[in-house]
């Protein structure tokens, strides 16, 4: 029986492969999507590095964060970030939590995060602090607990980032290339952030300003121009490594090239993938 | 029947990646040079990270920004920056928008962009500012209507670079190449700017010793060592790529290593391309 | 005669190799193992760069940090940081002394080096400093006589960081992988902390939180998802190298893909490697 | 006829390159060697990046900076910063000359550099600056003139490291290798003091713990360790490119891994190429 969530492995394992070749995520750190079929249950990879996730490491799971099957696989012990904002936020299809270096100073200093180039307006009206020890006291900082969870995700509210004070940063999207691009311009607007206190006064972009900026950036053509760029710069690397004698990854070449309307050169390239991606998303 | 305009298509294709492979563009930006038999067109590549660019997605324009043969592909929504500076500038045949890294915070911020270095006085005598909502108020800040595309080139007066307030920077050359060498060396230099200003008081250029480096630098034996230098790094990218299994990329074959005059292992390993180069600038 | 300890060289060489892969150590730098089975030998690589080190460069060194068969193969003058400091503390298995950009300005200034983030929790409840002109006056601040060895060791006390003023950093580990994940980890912290002091006021965590992320995060789960990416992101490297024609780097088949427990398409991969581990650390 | 210089050339190609590879210089900068038979003549590249530089570019100098033998091939406008160090100092053999992003800043604020680890004392006790406005006003900054040749290496006096304000760095060793050493180690010890002053109040070595430093690192087996560690860094880079098909730089193969006395695994790797050296070292 052919799996009916091929498609979406493959292209959950690739946004897994994307975030950890841009510097997004590193050994640690996840990104799931919500089942386009059953609301309740959402996918997500066990417990590896995003760097090394194929299709098969992908596992679904109850909104309670338990798997839909029974398994002895480790997993990771920070689901309910993914499981209760699913649960509190309906219009939320993908999560993705990591800790990417340019983001951390923001959590250990509690300075907050401002759109600074259109680009970083994908970071929404605000983003909110949660500070786990205010209701749970000192943890070891990860977020395990169902009650962990639902905090994390009450303080999430109907925002689309959260960061997470003296851990790392939490992010939602309407879908799971939204996500992805989120990921990784408002890590981009995070090290120009840095990098601009350090010379004079913010000047962020105003309230209508980031209203139109994220509007327009999330809309299909900036996304789809992006992850055409992401998924071709991991082609790259993985060709690479193929070719020297390791494992081919699976998963990326249902995914590549998306961009397949217009001229010739790019359409002789992927034709099939174009036509299954775009397959894909009307369902 | 040949394509008059190859060797532009393959240059320009080239220019692309090199500004993708320098870590000037990202997935967003983009560079155009203009017809250098009908002053009246422009040649750019059609929607796409610059980093994918070949020669068949370069397209011709108008200086209104309308494809002179009608298209379905999507385009750039900014194609009025450039020409509107071509509108407004005889002395510009190419013009580059960027968002790098290290020049964002002086738009984020305001800070003046001053030249440091010998090679960063490409910048010109004075970098501008151009603030959209001055004019337009509230948008998404890209630059996609006539008025905002005219109001953009009359910022950027009679100078080289013009920052873009909360969004990047544009850039003109009297070239393709001297566009390409200030887009990298102003953004080295903004780079060098940032840092310096962490540790003490800039001491810049004085204005004579920034008009006789910019003269010195973007002469043609400046440009060229360049030129030569990034061909070869790209060159290096893209057949390990190729290596790979990867499609070859089109257009870097035919641009290759300017610098042939000279030793005879230089000229031995490219003489066609560096004859065709030759050629093609006499043009 | 097979070796008892080829599986301990292989992966000592590959801890070298990472912490090179990984930024930690250029050309100076090293790290050891205790012997498992004798407590009073551990095992170094002769005098060279972490990145060259192979399995056949190991040697085994008493704890006065002699070679325990005569060589006249150039060794590193600093091993005596290794050898005190196995004296001074039986639960320590593992050192590491390297000079990470990140670390070094910490030690320039004294500045102390506080766990912003749960993962760099892994320096300890403290990181004290050493400044070897206290006792020693002015030397070439390397560590070289039994004496300054001592004086180190005593310096990091019950601790598992130590800085060194104008030199570089020390660390420990109750095994090489906790060892190899200390260094890497702390070395992010550093990186952190000089972004974060940048910006705002330090929010470090609570002695709570420290003792509790320590913990969990040195527990076998964590170290073992890093481990199994550092090796990964290493055999990516390595096979680019080999292709290209340079000789194997011997070591890392050996220790491959730690993780074999779960799905099958990473069973299929590395069984046997994942088993010889397995057995390896049974031991 | 034999070239007696072969071995020369084939170590300054690969210093160039090592250079490049590093991040010291990009397309501009150079390094130069004296003539080790004839001190009134050194041998440095026709006008190209050092990433590019093979034995065939090496071109022979008079201390005029005059071609020795007749050429029409384009040469470095800067010669006269190697010839007027080498007429002024016979204890230097080797001379550089570069921008790298981390020394700039320096140079762009007259922040002095100082020694902040036991590597960055190979700077020398003091690090002088020099601008060329002092003596010669506005100019295009670049040193081309025996003046200005001979200024600048009266700035430089009897320390081994020189600051160019608003322009670059110019390092001399007593050979190239302590001068590819010095070059890539004060530039580490550059980018350390721009973090360490974002940070705190700078605690540099004593003038005692400099010397003693200086010498030590300076000695051959520390030079060697580096050296054999950055040409294996170098052959990884270049095989690459090799194997996918580009033309292989040549002069590598000759000075590949100097550190060949010890263990079998090297000695079998690279036996006629460490033999080779070994003889150009005695001569």
């Amino acid at each position: 029986m052919p799996d009916p969530f091929a498609d979406l492995r493959n292209e959950l394992a690739v946004a897994n492969r994307i975030l950890a070749n841009e510097g997004i995520i590193d050994a640690f750190g996840h990104i799931s999507v919500r089942n386009p079929k059953n609301p309740e249950r959402y996918f997500i990879s066990r417990h590896r590095a995003s760097e090394l996730v194929e299709p098969s490491d992908i596992l679904e799971m109850t909104l309670d964060s338990k798997p839909v099957v029974p398994t002895n696989v480790r997993l990771y012990s920070e689901m309910v970030i993914h499981g209760e904002i699913y649960k509190a936020r309906s219009d939320v299809n993908s999560v993705c939590h990591h800790h990417a270096p340019a983001v951390l100073p923001f959590c250990a200093t509690g300075v907050e995060l401002v759109p600074l180039f259109h680009l970083g307006a994908s970071m929404g009206d605000k983003v909110p602090f949660w500070d786990s020890r205010d209701e749970f006291g000192d943890t070891n900082l990860l977020v395990r607990t169902p009650e962990e969870g639902a905090s994390h995700a009450r303080a999430l509210g109907p925002h689309f980032m959260l960061l997470l004070r003296r851990h790392g940063a939490s992010l939602a999207g309407r879908s799971l290339r939204e996500c992805v691009f989120r990921s990784i311009y408002t890590t981009r607007n995070a090290e120009m952030q840095l990098r601009a206190m350090a010379i004079g006064t913010l000047g962020p972009l105003s309230p209508g300003e980031a209203e139109k900026c994220g509007s327009h950036n999330l809309g299909s053509r900036g996304v789809e121009r992006a992850w055409e760029y992401w998924v071709t710069r991991l082609q790259k690397a993985e060709a690479t490594w193929a070719a020297a004698g390791l494992p081919r990854m699976k998963g990326l070449a249902e995914v590549a090239h998306p961009q397949t309307a217009g001229l010739k050169s790019s359409k002789s390239r992927t034709p099939s993938s174009g036509r299954k991606l775009a397959r894909a998303r009307k369902k």
